[in-house]
């Protein structure tokens, strides 16, 4: 896209983005995704511009299961959030994601209300073949929305692999949705995600639901209580909510809030060491990724994979030899 | 060591290996540890040799922070065993251990009637500046102590940091041990550990700590439940034992014998996983090694890291500006 439409300057982006205009804010993440090496030169030139005014949001990422019904939490969690004049953004990481198909956020229809709130931005996962990737251009993506001026970011990702490790790496507060009910439902909830959760929310707490909804939450409490406690002092809280009702929504937003005013100095903490991670996870990536791109490697990886599962090497040995390359 | 002592030919430390030799496997480990290249090509050739006859194990992963009473859990079961008839070796990941200071294995007069028993080999942490280094060598272990003959393999580990996630990486079954009475013994877990356990024993269950480690089995029980199941349809147990009664001992033994009962044919495919995620994680380890040891990296890192903790560059910008280099 970038390609074929003409660039802006550095400072054009760079005026549009801190201006809040949504259409530069738009072709600037565009810059930031694309591949092409002028657009990336581009776009590190225009990120490093902004980076004095980011910073000053609350940075949220938000998972569970397909089904859980995370579009419809965030529709209603972000209306409410747009109605009391917040601006808030709401990008998603997710590596399967493609432009054509209809992966979450892809679907743009699942949230029509909140896309077209003047205080609602809304931004599909970035396309990409490897999550590192993906997850970076997310990242800068925040960034960009923070230096348009909107405070509260979502960050959504699909609960069932690696990218909320990404994503926790990126946000101040995780909360997972659940489903009362257990059982089933929970299977797709990759193991380690739970940990990671500043808050669980319980979804469709309504109508008939209303009973289950509170013992989950009960149970969901007194099993968060025998887990270790964060590094930040914070002890994650468990909720009910309903898109329907509406009921819930608030006093988890009260909640996050509440999170914030204790993390205070603990916040910059948290983000300097977030930001030192997260460098040394892109120099991995980046390494990796040159690597793995050289044509005798991709050659040879298939048929290593294969000596190493059926164990006729050690990988360590396959990897050294592939490295020996 | 081996720098000094005269090397063994390839099929002198095979052989040595193969019979058994708890002198040979000894040197043979060392070899492994030393980086010197020398030693490393002499090593690779024998773990070529020796990889057939590994894989007949059971590899068994220990956690748990210090004080739940790791060693003593360890000589008391391993005793158990090795009265069996079962050989046993126990093995460590301590990247901070020093074979000079007195870390966990180190020590080995915790363990004293375990390491004078003819059915158990007790080998201390492999010592090394790095995780990844220090768990490769610990692997590499595993086999050759796998081709001499040990049947059943215990790897501690510390339950602080990043070590069980490798260690979860080696091993068939993960077991985490746990005091009655949570609260501040638990601070030391790290989060998501606890997903991480096939199993749970709760220590020193015994005199006036009975009744607390009973009510402590009946809370994890049902707060494991809430969390999701393994892939391998294996649901985590929770379990009591003491070391000085004895009891539980042979209840935690019989659990994990019907762990691999019910894993099979799983088994094979947990290993094969395991041995390809290694293979990827030794290259992106020695991809990391070889680029942070370059003196013009080495010199940058430090001030990077301190410009992009105070948000002066992006995470990703400095990590391009590395690469570059």
């Amino acid at each position: 896209m970038t390609s074929r439409r003409k660039r802006l300057s550095v400072n054009e982006y760079v005026d549009g983005v801190l201006e809040s205009n949504t259409i530069v804010l738009s072709r600037t993440i565009t810059l930031v995704e694309s591949n092409l090496t002028e657009d990336q030169i581009l776009a590190e030139q225009v990120l490093a511009k902004i980076l004095p005014h980011t910073g000053s949001s609350k940075r949220i990422g938000i998972t569970g299961v397909p089904g859980v019904g995370k579009s419809t939490f965030i529709e209603a969690m972000g209306l409410h959030l747009a109605e009391m004049g917040k601006k808030l953004a709401v990008l998603a990481v997710d590596p399967s994601s493609q432009k054509s198909g209809g992966s979450i956020l892809g679907d743009k229809t699942r949230m029509e209300q909140l896309s077209h709130h003047r205080n609602a931005y809304i931004r599909p996962s970035a396309t990409g073949a490897s999550l590192g990737g993906v997850a970076n251009k997310t990242r800068e993506t925040m960034l960009l929305c923070e230096a348009a001026g909107y405070e509260t970011i979502f960050i959504e990702t699909v609960g069932v692999g690696q990218s909320e490790v990404a994503v926790k790496g990126m946000v101040d507060f995780f909360l997972l949705l659940m489903l009362a009910g257990a059982g089933d439902e929970l299977q797709g909830i990759k193991k380690g995600i739970m940990e990671m959760a500043d808050a669980i929310a319980i979804t469709k707490a309504d109508q008939e639901n209303i009973a289950a909804s509170k013992k989950a939450k009960a149970e969901y409490q007194n099993a968060l209580h025998l887990f270790p406690p964060s590094d930040t002092g914070w002890s994650p809280k468990v909720l009910t909510c309903s898109a329907v009702t509406q009921q819930g929504l608030d006093e988890i937003w009260q909640m996050i809030e509440q999170y914030f005013d204790h993390m205070t100095s603990g916040l910059d903490q948290l983000r300097r060491h977030q930001n030192v991670s997260w460098m040394h996870e892109t120099i991995g990536y980046l390494l990796k990724n040159n690597f793995y791109h050289k044509p005798e490697v991709a050659k040879l990886i298939p048929e290593m994979e294969k000596q190493v599962g059926f164990g006729k090497i050690t990988p360590q040995a396959a990897a050294r030899e592939l490295i020996r390359l």
